[in-house]
């Protein structure tokens, strides 16, 4: 795999640094510390969100630190967790006074990082509360509230950083505003498909085997395996395949308003994930749910990984308000100062 | 390769339809012609501008249609001019009778049929001046204003299109807006290079052939030929041969300001394009150039294409103006209503 790439050891740094490079206004290393993330707009006694998780999946989750969305975000090395100091570095450093949420992906050294971190903000006296965001229907059942999720966390968190992002923006409570990621988190669901892997820099060989001329729904976005592996199919078939588990996750009724997600896993073109919306569009429609919204790109890759998911959030009036509401994350703060 | 695709054949219609049900309130196919796409917007007395070219290079073209930016787009097949027809129905649909404007990149077929769609606008009393944006150093030399210039139009024309689009959102005139399209046109300078080739849908294999171990610095995103091909070389390496004759290109001395586009060609991770942004932003530093604004992403692709470009607009007191101003297309409104 070709990759832009200086020695692999640096990747991350180097990519931070490039990082840091083009957002001077907007982002800095707190403590100094590249893989610590800080908004440089602080907004006194506002809550601060906090997020973080391996690299490989930008915008993932560097790129949704601005106004309106989150205030840090710690990473690790590729497909790693971050540890728990720099997620204590970044809760230091965002804490306005109002407590941190922290909101990030179902896997376990995740969990166990951001938890000691947790406990560890809680001794220098800033309060912290977690979201878990796990909604990939392929991993696991849906569950209870309370009862162990273990469904892996993928593209629709962006869901729950823009809705909770949106609230902390307009002064709500921490426990409000975790109460708003809660349930945005638990009204999404997610299924994805993969073409190919990816290779990890400091590996230098692709992270699985797939043949030619198969396909693997339902694989998560570090390779993990998904529901079923078959020959690649025509787009619609893959898509009739993918979006009914989703929508029926979420017991939507006719009538029942949605928003849509279409994500790209890194080498999977545009034009493609347009393809595949016609036809998302087409059986959403053929079931009576309403769209509110559809967002097409990538919010959450793999590296260069080719294949997509589907992420559909059951809407209320005040998701959708919290939807509507601005935001200026730095991975889409392309066109206005 | 692997791709999300029903027949081959209606690649471009169901790519189309897609793109219509993800946004229907800001855009239509004018006159009912999903080639043809215009604004929901329509601001009387407003100059309009149009772009157009092939598929395959999403966001461009389409994509940069929307407040602040472009009135209308329309597109041919993959990598294929649209017809004289379709740039001729979208211009009617978009005219606000204050005129239009046609940005485009400066390749022959496109050349061709914008100009037929021209005259025959002038036909039908609608006033319509052009804008042909050729700004790859890899392709052609510099050229006095009025000589012909063969360089191809490559990922700056992005640059063009916003500040054009700011000047007809101030309700510039036709003339005034022509002039700053022409003026960013000039004052911009792009270089690409290549790891892989793309593989158009309707043809089924890859659009050229390079070794495992190869790049082409200076490839055109349709895989025209580049100044050298060689082996793959650090990042670092890469980076130094082709941005000096981009900065030297454009004359720039030091303290002049300017605004830099990474932009990934299709494959190539968000990761990887920070990472190069990285060395831009040391020798940028090391001549003494000032970095008003970084622009890192996919803004003009080649479908799966691994590669990127670098993109270097020299800025004045205007340009930084209407860099500024609030823009809202299609492909970048992921945020906010």
């Amino acid at each position: 795999m070709k990759k832009f790439l200086n020695d692999p050891e640096n990747f991350i740094e180097e990519m931070l640094e490039g990082l840091y490079a083009a957002h001077p206004e907007d982002i800095m290393p707190a403590g100094g510390q590249l893989r610590c993330l800080a908004t440089k707009h602080k907004v006194p006694g506002k809550v601060a969100i906090a997020t973080g998780g391996g690299s490989g999946h930008l915008p993932l989750f560097l790129g949704y630190v601005g106004k309106g969305m989150l205030d840090g975000c710690s990473v690790g090395g590729v497909f790693q967790s971050p540890g728990s100091d720099e997620m204590l570095t970044v809760t230091k450093e965002i804490d306005n006074g109002a407590g941190v949420l922290y909101i990030y992906g179902n896997y376990n050294g995740d969990i166990f990082n951001f938890t000691m971190a947790k406990e560890e903000a809680d001794m220098d006296d800033i309060r912290v509360e977690q979201t878990i965001a796990g909604e990939d229907v392929a991993s696991g059942p849906r569950v209870a509230p309370g009862e162990k999720n273990t469904r892996r966390g993928v593209a629709g968190i962006f869901f729950v950083y823009k809705c909770a992002g949106a609230a902390a923006a307009e002064m709500k409570t921490l426990d409000e505003v975790k109460a708003v990621a809660d349930k945005v988190a638990g009204q999404t669901a997610t299924m994805g498909v993969a073409f190919t892997p990816c290779t990890v820099p400091r590996i230098g060989h692709p992270s699985f085997e797939i043949g030619d001329d198969e396909m693997e729904i339902g694989m998560g976005i570090h390779g993990e395996q998904g529901i079923r592996r078959g020959k690649l199919a025509p787009a619609d078939e893959i898509v009739s395949e993918m979006l009914p588990p989703v929508l029926d996750d979420l017991a939507l009724k006719e009538n029942d308003e949605i928003a849509v997600l279409i994500n790209g896993l890194g080498a999977t073109p545009l034009e493609e994930q347009y393809l595949v919306n016609r036809k998302v569009a087409q059986i959403v429609n053929e079931r009576g749910l309403k769209t509110y919204r559809t967002y097409v790109g990538e919010f959450a890759t793999s590296l260069e990984m080719a294949g997509l998911s589907i992420s559909v959030l059951k809407l209320d009036d005040e998701i959708k308000h919290y939807l509507d509401a601005e935001a200026d994350a730095i991975m889409f703060k392309q066109f206005a100062k």
